[in-house]
């Protein structure tokens, strides 16, 4: 007997004849003997059109209302998928988040999770019954709803399972796993038997989507062992394993092979140059503390060589969708920080390769550099952590960048097309 | 400065522009210095959606998660309409079932409230804010979510008006009062300006559909004052004034003057015919027992003069709804009750005349009686309480009955068309 949670999000959730089939697949880990929690999202489209209400309703809405709203996405399905367990067999029931409860600060409408009373769930789940926990939502002190941010479904059911000390964390998804790197992108894309939590965090921080970041981070604060894996395929048969997500230490020397993990890019940055600005101590402070008073997180920056006339060029990213409101903020400043020109620029990708194995083998940075250069990519700008070398480049490049960097770290699939 | 409870349906609810003009018709009283507190029914149309999900999950559904499902519908509304109203300026915040506590049955779906604790609401009535309660939910001692029963929003309002002793509970709906009849049958139909808990609580139960039966028991009981009004019009003028439901002391000598208050009609019945009944002790109570074990309702019942042949025909009415489970339930019991024949009629109606002012005044039914023999309606069966009589009559004279009833007892008014 194992304890695991089941984590299913929206599509798998979007009407009764899917969560059917989601209810058939929780009846296969509970006819094991296991105990189950499964952790939900709304339909997908439901949490949208709450959201839409709200910001019709005012585009300055009292984000404590906000979650009033959205949280019933969740509740909905909670609710149904117990129904279609027991129509199945399974006893089942749902436990909201103010229910169990799930504390969360009182950051709403991007709370964060404080910790799980599991008493009540836990006496439940010993007589036998799976538990339906809504993901997404929680309770501050003072008793009122929280939600935790979108796609905070996924925190949720690791918060969960850390709560409940599972065995497991299966995050069911639409891909079976965590692959090398798109595999819409290189078609030799491998799926990724094991990967560290600090891998998953770099590669879902650099763009790839299977994991929120959030609950990779929740993960390997925990340590919650997290599977990713398909829930497409017959619900009653055994799923082919998919990804899991584990410490260093549970997949031990063999993790040393292998130099790269995987390949992830994102087109969401948007990078900003300004011009002529004073080569003079505090220049480059004044130019990041308005941005980070206006919450608009920089990555990576670029500070040119000073020109030999007192002034440098200084390149940095912000998310594309902060743009506007970034240029808006440096353009007010302008005075103050004293620069020529702003010179935006959307189109661009960052490109990048995360391993473990980096720690200890050089010449990771240098091949990629190589290997970008021979094919003519020219490198905006770079950013390193001690497990990740990113670039930017020009957004066209984004897939044969990808291509020659899979081939040239040996992530290629021998019998893939 | 008075203490009042606001109650809109689902049809005010239904999206984002009606919302805000509920929220306008909160501000003209809340600016007036009331303490207010609204209660919300789910937009219109979404419970039958979140219903409709419920039984396609599973026709034998747990009614503990339909509760959690269905309960949501409210949850959003209250949330979107304290949002519209801080958007205008008014402080407000959502109180869920759960958060106040209204404290309920644990009869899921069709819960009695028990009490609503209104202390931390009272507190945020005090400082001025706006206090919106979703309708139709509540908890119960386990902590579960409970659901009220359709309708069941009409009673969270008196329920919240009599727990915070507000001076008033008003109740928006799409007319703007009770009114004799039905004015869409007789155009000479007056509003009613006031009427007493009774007579309201008679005419609900025998078909006028403008408020539940269950609320006015509950206003009659905890002595709240309801009025009923229109939600249409400016909602930044004083409306009309609607209806009061009150008290026979509040109304005083005056009511004496009218014999009958309003009549009413219920399509919704179904009569069934056993013939050939024995005529014996106890063969009544062999046909009323299986019904009242499987909760059917039985309301008229004639038993006509045995044919000297040693039976009789014994003729009662169902709720239309119910008739083919109580066909059922008959059958199976034939053996037993010994009749010969089972003769349903759906082709009824039920026409009631309601006024206090019978009890002091003798020829009611008579009058009655008749009228419509005047106009060959034949009466199929009749039954009486201290201040109604009802008779069953053929469906196709429905409109003929209701008209010359009207004018026989002086209810047409003089100026309308």
């Amino acid at each position: 007997m194992a304890r695991i949670v089941m984590k299913f999000g929206g599509t798998s959730m979007a009407g009764i004849e899917r969560i059917r089939v989601v209810a058939r697949q929780v009846r296969r880990e509970w006819k094991k003997g296991h105990q189950v929690a499964v952790v939900v999202s709304a339909m997908s489209g439901d949490t949208d059109r709450l959201v839409g209400f709200c910001r019709e309703a005012s585009p300055l809405y009292d984000p404590r209302e906000y979650d009033v709203v959205v949280a019933s996405g969740e509740q909905v399905t909670s609710g149904l998928l117990a129904i279609a367990l027991q129509a199945i067999g399974v006893p089942a029931r749902s436990w909201l988040g103010w229910q169990l409860p799930v504390r969360t600060s009182d950051a709403h409408a991007s709370a964060r999770i404080r910790g799980i009373d599991t008493a009540a769930m836990d006496a439940s789940l010993a007589a036998g019954e799976v538990a339906v926990v809504p993901g997404f939502q929680g309770l501050t002190d003072e008793g009122r709803v929280t939600t935790l941010g979108r796609g905070g479904s996924d925190t949720s059911a690791v918060a969960v399972a850390a709560a409940m000390k599972a065995d497991r964390c299966d995050i069911y998804t639409d891909v079976d796993g965590v692959y090398t790197t798109d595999p819409r992108i290189v078609p030799r894309a491998r799926k990724i038997g094991r990967i560290t939590y600090e891998e998953m965090l770099e590669l879902a921080s650099v763009g790839a989507k299977v994991l929120q970041t959030r609950s990779v981070g929740l993960a390997m604060k925990e340590r919650v062992r997290v599977q990713v894996l398909s829930s497409f395929g017959d619900p009653d048969e055994e799923p082919a394993p998919g990804t899991f997500v584990v410490s260093e230490e549970e997949i031990g020397d063999q993790m040393e092979d292998q130099l790269i993990t995987g390949i992830a890019y994102d087109r969401n940055e948007a990078k900003i140059t300004l011009t002529a600005v004073p080569d003079k101590p505090g220049a480059v402070a004044g130019i990041f503390a308005p941005l980070a008073d206006a919450s608009i997180n920089v990555d990576m920056i670029v500070q040119n060589v000073a020109h030999g006339t007192g002034s440098t060029d200084v390149t940095f990213t912000v998310p594309a969708a902060e743009l506007t409101r970034a240029l808006d903020v440096l353009e007010r400043a302008k005075e103050t920080i004293g620069f020529a020109t702003l010179v935006p620029d959307t189109e661009v990708c960052k490109v990048s390769v995360v391993g473990v194995g980096m720690r200890s083998h050089a010449g990771v940075a240098a091949t990629m550099f190589d290997v970008l250069a021979g094919r003519g990519i020219n490198i905006l700008a770079i950013t390193t952590s001690e497990i990740k070398v990113s670039v930017l480049i020009h957004q066209d490049y984004t897939e044969l960048a990808v291509r020659v960097l899979h081939t040239a770290y040996g992530l290629d699939a021998e019998d893939a097309a």
